[in-house]
Protein backbone atom coordinates (compact mmCIF):
# COMPACT_ATOMS: atom_id res chain seq x y z
CA UNK A 1 0.00 0.00 0.00
CA UNK A 2 1.53 3.13 -1.25
CA UNK A 3 2.04 5.89 2.06
CA UNK A 4 -1.09 7.57 2.92
CA UNK A 5 -3.96 5.36 1.47
CA UNK A 6 -6.20 4.93 3.46
CA UNK A 7 -6.53 1.36 4.96
CA UNK A 8 -9.60 -0.87 3.09
CA UNK A 9 -10.20 -1.91 6.80
CA UNK A 10 -8.89 -1.63 10.24
CA UNK A 11 -8.16 -5.20 11.74
CA UNK A 12 -8.35 -4.68 15.44
CA UNK A 13 -7.93 -7.81 18.08
CA UNK A 14 -8.40 -7.27 21.61
CA UNK A 15 -6.43 -9.18 23.73
CA UNK A 16 -5.61 -11.50 21.51
CA UNK A 17 -3.81 -15.21 23.49
CA UNK A 18 -2.29 -17.46 20.61
CA UNK A 19 0.52 -16.11 18.83
CA UNK A 20 0.17 -18.08 15.76
CA UNK A 21 -3.58 -16.72 15.30
CA UNK A 22 -2.15 -12.59 15.67
CA UNK A 23 0.71 -14.06 13.13
CA UNK A 24 -1.73 -15.23 10.61
CA UNK A 25 -3.93 -12.01 10.68
CA UNK A 26 -0.69 -9.97 10.44
CA UNK A 27 -0.63 -11.75 7.13
CA UNK A 28 -4.26 -11.36 6.04
CA UNK A 29 -4.02 -7.54 6.93
CA UNK A 30 -0.64 -7.08 4.61
CA UNK A 31 -2.40 -9.21 1.71
CA UNK A 32 -5.37 -6.99 2.00
CA UNK A 33 -3.46 -3.74 2.78
CA UNK A 34 -5.53 -3.37 6.00
CA UNK A 35 -4.00 -1.84 9.41
CA UNK A 36 -3.71 -3.92 12.23
CA UNK A 37 -4.27 -2.68 15.73
CA UNK A 38 -3.49 -4.85 18.95
CA UNK A 39 -5.12 -3.89 22.17
CA UNK A 40 -3.01 -5.82 25.80
CA UNK A 41 -2.85 -7.02 27.93
CA UNK A 42 -1.50 -9.61 25.14
CA UNK A 43 -0.68 -13.27 25.66
CA UNK A 44 2.38 -13.35 23.94
CA UNK A 45 5.77 -10.98 23.04
CA UNK A 46 5.84 -9.43 19.56
CA UNK A 47 9.48 -8.21 19.91
CA UNK A 48 11.39 -7.90 16.69
CA UNK A 49 13.23 -11.01 18.24
CA UNK A 50 9.98 -13.15 19.04
CA UNK A 51 8.84 -11.91 15.85
CA UNK A 52 11.83 -13.21 13.77
CA UNK A 53 11.91 -16.77 15.68
CA UNK A 54 8.80 -17.50 15.24
CA UNK A 55 9.21 -16.81 11.38
CA UNK A 56 6.96 -13.73 11.02
CA UNK A 57 9.77 -12.37 8.35
CA UNK A 58 6.33 -9.42 7.12
CA UNK A 59 6.21 -8.39 10.97
CA UNK A 60 8.15 -5.00 10.44
CA UNK A 61 6.25 -4.17 7.23
CA UNK A 62 2.86 -4.39 8.96
CA UNK A 63 3.29 -1.11 11.54
CA UNK A 64 1.26 -3.07 13.80
CA UNK A 65 -0.06 -0.51 16.46
CA UNK A 66 -0.15 -1.41 20.04
CA UNK A 67 -2.64 0.08 22.59
CA UNK A 68 -2.71 -0.56 26.13
CA UNK A 69 -6.39 -0.92 26.70
CA UNK A 70 -10.26 -0.65 24.75
CA UNK A 71 -9.86 3.30 26.57
CA UNK A 72 -6.66 4.05 24.95
CA UNK A 73 -7.03 2.82 21.81
CA UNK A 74 -10.43 5.01 21.46
CA UNK A 75 -8.31 7.71 22.64
CA UNK A 76 -5.49 7.17 20.22
CA UNK A 77 -7.76 6.21 16.88
CA UNK A 78 -11.19 7.69 17.64
CA UNK A 79 -12.56 5.08 16.06
CA UNK A 80 -15.74 6.14 13.76
CA UNK A 81 -17.17 3.10 12.03
CA UNK A 82 -16.73 -0.10 14.26
CA UNK A 83 -18.15 -3.58 13.91
CA UNK A 84 -17.76 -5.97 16.67
CA UNK A 85 -17.55 -9.62 15.78
CA UNK A 86 -19.32 -12.15 18.61
CA UNK A 87 -20.66 -15.50 18.61
CA UNK A 88 -23.93 -14.03 20.33
CA UNK A 89 -24.76 -11.19 17.38
CA UNK A 90 -28.17 -11.35 15.82
CA UNK A 91 -26.60 -9.95 12.41
CA UNK A 92 -24.64 -12.47 9.79
CA UNK A 93 -22.01 -10.75 8.52
CA UNK A 94 -23.30 -10.94 5.33
CA UNK A 95 -25.91 -8.04 5.93
CA UNK A 96 -23.72 -5.92 7.04
CA UNK A 97 -22.74 -2.54 4.60
CA UNK A 98 -18.83 -2.01 5.04
CA UNK A 99 -16.99 0.70 3.85
CA UNK A 100 -13.42 1.47 3.47
CA UNK A 101 -11.78 2.46 6.78
CA UNK A 102 -13.93 0.43 8.69
CA UNK A 103 -12.93 -1.15 12.08
CA UNK A 104 -13.47 -4.71 12.98
CA UNK A 105 -13.13 -5.74 16.30
CA UNK A 106 -12.42 -9.44 16.88
CA UNK A 107 -11.98 -10.91 20.66
CA UNK A 108 -9.99 -13.32 22.23
CA UNK A 109 -9.76 -16.91 21.38
CA UNK A 110 -10.61 -18.19 24.45
CA UNK A 111 -13.95 -15.53 25.65
CA UNK A 112 -14.41 -13.17 22.40
CA UNK A 113 -15.51 -9.86 23.26
CA UNK A 114 -16.26 -8.79 26.88
CA UNK A 115 -19.81 -8.00 27.76
CA UNK A 116 -18.38 -4.33 28.69
CA UNK A 117 -17.79 -3.73 25.18
CA UNK A 118 -20.67 -5.52 23.24
CA UNK A 119 -23.08 -3.80 25.46
CA UNK A 120 -22.54 -0.52 24.69
CA UNK A 121 -21.61 -1.49 21.11
CA UNK A 122 -25.19 -0.46 19.19
CA UNK A 123 -26.67 -3.99 17.92
CA UNK A 124 -26.63 -3.64 14.63
CA UNK A 125 -22.95 -3.50 14.81
CA UNK A 126 -22.52 -6.83 16.37
CA UNK A 127 -21.93 -9.76 13.99
CA UNK A 128 -21.47 -12.82 13.54
CA UNK A 129 -20.80 -15.75 11.18
CA UNK A 130 -23.84 -18.10 10.04
CA UNK A 131 -22.47 -21.47 11.35
CA UNK A 132 -24.17 -25.55 12.11
CA UNK A 133 -25.61 -25.67 15.31
CA UNK A 134 -24.09 -27.29 18.27
CA UNK A 135 -20.17 -27.30 16.87
CA UNK A 136 -17.10 -25.42 18.11
CA UNK A 137 -16.85 -21.49 16.56
CA UNK A 138 -14.15 -20.56 13.91
CA UNK A 139 -10.52 -19.87 14.47
CA UNK A 140 -10.05 -16.37 15.40
CA UNK A 141 -7.49 -16.07 12.40
CA UNK A 142 -9.91 -17.97 9.89
CA UNK A 143 -12.77 -15.69 10.66
CA UNK A 144 -10.59 -12.26 10.36
CA UNK A 145 -9.95 -13.78 6.79
CA UNK A 146 -13.62 -14.38 6.05
CA UNK A 147 -14.49 -10.76 7.39
CA UNK A 148 -11.94 -8.83 5.53
CA UNK A 149 -12.88 -10.69 2.19
CA UNK A 150 -16.32 -9.55 2.45
CA UNK A 151 -15.40 -6.15 2.61
CA UNK A 152 -13.27 -6.55 -0.26
CA UNK A 153 -15.62 -8.48 -2.13
CA UNK A 154 -18.25 -5.43 -1.07
CA UNK A 155 -15.60 -2.57 -2.36
CA UNK A 156 -14.96 -4.36 -5.69
CA UNK A 157 -18.69 -4.80 -6.30
CA UNK A 158 -18.92 -0.94 -5.65
CA UNK A 159 -16.57 0.01 -7.59
CA UNK A 160 -14.43 1.50 -4.75
CA UNK A 161 -11.23 -0.27 -5.73
CA UNK A 162 -9.56 -1.82 -8.24
CA UNK A 163 -8.76 -5.42 -9.03
CA UNK A 164 -6.41 -5.39 -11.97
CA UNK A 165 -6.52 -8.26 -14.71
CA UNK A 166 -3.90 -10.52 -12.46
CA UNK A 167 -5.91 -10.33 -9.05
CA UNK A 168 -3.68 -7.61 -7.74
CA UNK A 169 -5.59 -4.70 -5.95
CA UNK A 170 -4.55 -1.23 -6.95
CA UNK A 171 -3.31 1.25 -4.33
CA UNK B 1 -25.57 -31.99 9.42
CA UNK B 2 -28.52 -34.38 9.65
CA UNK B 3 -26.53 -37.89 7.76
CA UNK B 4 -27.67 -38.20 4.16
CA UNK B 5 -27.60 -34.27 3.68
CA UNK B 6 -25.40 -32.87 0.87
CA UNK B 7 -22.44 -31.36 1.87
CA UNK B 8 -22.79 -27.64 1.71
CA UNK B 9 -19.31 -28.00 -0.57
CA UNK B 10 -16.53 -30.16 -0.03
CA UNK B 11 -13.38 -29.18 0.86
CA UNK B 12 -9.94 -30.75 -0.44
CA UNK B 13 -6.49 -30.22 0.24
CA UNK B 14 -3.67 -32.06 -2.03
CA UNK B 15 -1.09 -32.96 0.05
CA UNK B 16 -1.14 -30.80 3.04
CA UNK B 17 1.97 -29.71 5.22
CA UNK B 18 1.45 -28.13 7.97
CA UNK B 19 -0.83 -30.28 10.49
CA UNK B 20 -2.12 -27.06 12.38
CA UNK B 21 -3.42 -25.86 9.07
CA UNK B 22 -5.49 -29.00 8.30
CA UNK B 23 -6.84 -28.66 11.70
CA UNK B 24 -8.20 -25.54 11.40
CA UNK B 25 -9.50 -26.35 7.88
CA UNK B 26 -11.50 -29.08 9.76
CA UNK B 27 -12.83 -26.83 12.32
CA UNK B 28 -14.18 -24.74 9.27
CA UNK B 29 -15.66 -28.17 7.92
CA UNK B 30 -17.23 -28.75 10.55
CA UNK B 31 -18.97 -25.25 11.41
CA UNK B 32 -20.05 -25.21 7.98
CA UNK B 33 -21.44 -28.42 7.48
CA UNK B 34 -18.58 -29.29 4.72
CA UNK B 35 -16.78 -32.52 3.91
CA UNK B 36 -13.19 -32.56 3.90
CA UNK B 37 -11.20 -34.52 1.68
CA UNK B 38 -7.10 -35.34 2.14
CA UNK B 39 -5.21 -36.29 -0.74
CA UNK B 40 -1.63 -38.07 0.35
CA UNK B 41 0.62 -37.99 0.90
CA UNK B 42 0.37 -36.08 3.89
CA UNK B 43 3.32 -34.32 5.91
CA UNK B 44 1.86 -35.31 9.19
CA UNK B 45 0.18 -38.05 11.27
CA UNK B 46 -3.83 -38.05 11.37
CA UNK B 47 -4.49 -41.34 13.36
CA UNK B 48 -6.73 -41.21 16.51
CA UNK B 49 -3.98 -40.84 18.89
CA UNK B 50 -2.19 -38.07 17.08
CA UNK B 51 -5.37 -35.35 17.11
CA UNK B 52 -6.51 -36.20 20.24
CA UNK B 53 -2.68 -34.90 21.22
CA UNK B 54 -3.13 -31.90 19.16
CA UNK B 55 -6.54 -31.43 20.96
CA UNK B 56 -8.86 -32.11 17.74
CA UNK B 57 -11.24 -32.96 19.83
CA UNK B 58 -13.89 -32.42 17.21
CA UNK B 59 -12.14 -34.54 14.36
CA UNK B 60 -13.52 -37.55 14.76
CA UNK B 61 -16.97 -35.70 14.52
CA UNK B 62 -15.55 -34.68 10.74
CA UNK B 63 -15.39 -37.95 8.62
CA UNK B 64 -12.18 -37.11 7.21
CA UNK B 65 -11.73 -38.68 3.83
CA UNK B 66 -8.30 -39.82 2.84
CA UNK B 67 -7.55 -40.73 -0.66
CA UNK B 68 -3.82 -41.51 -1.41
CA UNK B 69 -3.62 -39.77 -4.43
CA UNK B 70 -5.19 -37.16 -6.72
CA UNK B 71 -6.11 -40.10 -9.68
CA UNK B 72 -8.19 -42.41 -6.62
CA UNK B 73 -9.57 -39.34 -5.23
CA UNK B 74 -11.19 -39.07 -8.98
CA UNK B 75 -12.20 -42.78 -9.14
CA UNK B 76 -13.41 -42.96 -5.63
CA UNK B 77 -15.30 -39.69 -5.81
CA UNK B 78 -16.01 -38.52 -9.47
CA UNK B 79 -15.92 -35.29 -8.20
CA UNK B 80 -18.31 -32.93 -10.84
CA UNK B 81 -18.00 -29.26 -9.84
CA UNK B 82 -14.28 -28.80 -9.38
CA UNK B 83 -12.70 -25.19 -8.31
CA UNK B 84 -8.66 -24.98 -8.28
CA UNK B 85 -7.47 -21.92 -6.05
CA UNK B 86 -4.09 -20.94 -7.42
CA UNK B 87 -1.93 -17.72 -6.84
CA UNK B 88 -1.31 -18.08 -10.74
CA UNK B 89 -5.19 -18.18 -11.66
CA UNK B 90 -6.55 -15.39 -12.89
CA UNK B 91 -10.23 -15.08 -11.78
CA UNK B 92 -11.10 -14.03 -8.62
CA UNK B 93 -12.71 -16.29 -6.04
CA UNK B 94 -15.69 -13.32 -6.01
CA UNK B 95 -16.42 -14.33 -9.35
CA UNK B 96 -17.63 -17.51 -9.24
CA UNK B 97 -20.82 -18.80 -8.93
CA UNK B 98 -20.60 -21.79 -6.53
CA UNK B 99 -23.72 -24.29 -6.24
CA UNK B 100 -24.18 -26.34 -3.31
CA UNK B 101 -21.81 -30.00 -2.94
CA UNK B 102 -19.18 -28.05 -5.07
CA UNK B 103 -15.56 -29.11 -4.72
CA UNK B 104 -12.67 -26.52 -3.66
CA UNK B 105 -9.36 -27.73 -4.65
CA UNK B 106 -6.57 -26.52 -2.26
CA UNK B 107 -2.69 -27.04 -2.92
CA UNK B 108 -0.06 -27.39 -0.68
CA UNK B 109 1.09 -24.25 1.55
CA UNK B 110 4.48 -24.02 -0.33
CA UNK B 111 3.58 -24.70 -3.41
CA UNK B 112 0.44 -24.57 -4.15
CA UNK B 113 -1.14 -26.77 -6.40
CA UNK B 114 1.03 -28.71 -8.88
CA UNK B 115 1.13 -27.69 -12.83
CA UNK B 116 -0.35 -31.45 -13.98
CA UNK B 117 -3.44 -30.76 -12.23
CA UNK B 118 -3.61 -26.90 -12.96
CA UNK B 119 -2.75 -27.44 -16.77
CA UNK B 120 -5.91 -29.98 -16.68
CA UNK B 121 -8.25 -27.39 -15.18
CA UNK B 122 -10.50 -25.25 -17.17
CA UNK B 123 -8.99 -22.16 -17.16
CA UNK B 124 -12.41 -20.26 -16.08
CA UNK B 125 -12.35 -23.19 -12.96
CA UNK B 126 -8.99 -21.78 -11.30
CA UNK B 127 -9.48 -19.27 -8.95
CA UNK B 128 -7.52 -16.59 -6.97
CA UNK B 129 -7.84 -14.36 -4.13
CA UNK B 130 -7.18 -10.54 -4.75
CA UNK B 131 -4.01 -9.49 -2.74
CA UNK B 132 -2.09 -6.44 -2.32
CA UNK B 133 0.70 -6.73 -4.60
CA UNK B 134 4.40 -8.16 -3.24
CA UNK B 135 3.24 -9.88 -0.58
CA UNK B 136 3.20 -13.41 0.52
CA UNK B 137 0.22 -15.05 -0.08
CA UNK B 138 -2.65 -15.53 2.22
CA UNK B 139 -2.53 -18.94 4.99
CA UNK B 140 -4.18 -21.84 3.88
CA UNK B 141 -6.45 -22.30 6.51
CA UNK B 142 -7.09 -18.77 6.21
CA UNK B 143 -7.76 -19.56 2.68
CA UNK B 144 -9.76 -21.61 2.51
CA UNK B 145 -12.34 -20.41 5.59
CA UNK B 146 -12.77 -17.46 2.95
CA UNK B 147 -13.92 -19.39 -0.15
CA UNK B 148 -16.15 -21.25 2.19
CA UNK B 149 -17.53 -18.47 3.13
CA UNK B 150 -18.15 -16.83 -0.28
CA UNK B 151 -20.07 -20.14 -1.14
CA UNK B 152 -22.41 -19.72 2.25
CA UNK B 153 -22.98 -15.98 1.51
CA UNK B 154 -24.12 -16.89 -2.23
CA UNK B 155 -26.57 -19.85 -1.10
CA UNK B 156 -28.06 -17.60 1.34
CA UNK B 157 -28.16 -15.32 -1.15
CA UNK B 158 -29.95 -17.01 -3.47
CA UNK B 159 -32.45 -18.92 -0.84
CA UNK B 160 -30.84 -22.08 -1.45
CA UNK B 161 -30.03 -22.65 2.13
CA UNK B 162 -32.44 -21.28 5.48
CA UNK B 163 -30.23 -19.44 8.13
CA UNK B 164 -32.46 -18.74 11.19
CA UNK B 165 -32.47 -15.96 13.33
CA UNK B 166 -29.67 -16.78 15.86
CA UNK B 167 -27.53 -17.32 13.00
CA UNK B 168 -27.84 -21.31 12.66
CA UNK B 169 -27.47 -22.69 9.02
CA UNK B 170 -30.18 -25.28 9.41
CA UNK B 171 -30.08 -28.81 7.52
Amino acid sequence: MSAGTLPLLNLVLHEPEIPNNTGNIGRTALVLGCSLHLIGPLGFDTSDKACRRAGLDYWPRLGVKHHDSWASFHAEQSPSRLWFFSAHARRSVFDAEFQRGDWLVFGKETAGLPESILRAAPPDSCLRFPMVEGERGLNLATAVCAAAYEGVRQFSARGEIRIDERGVILP
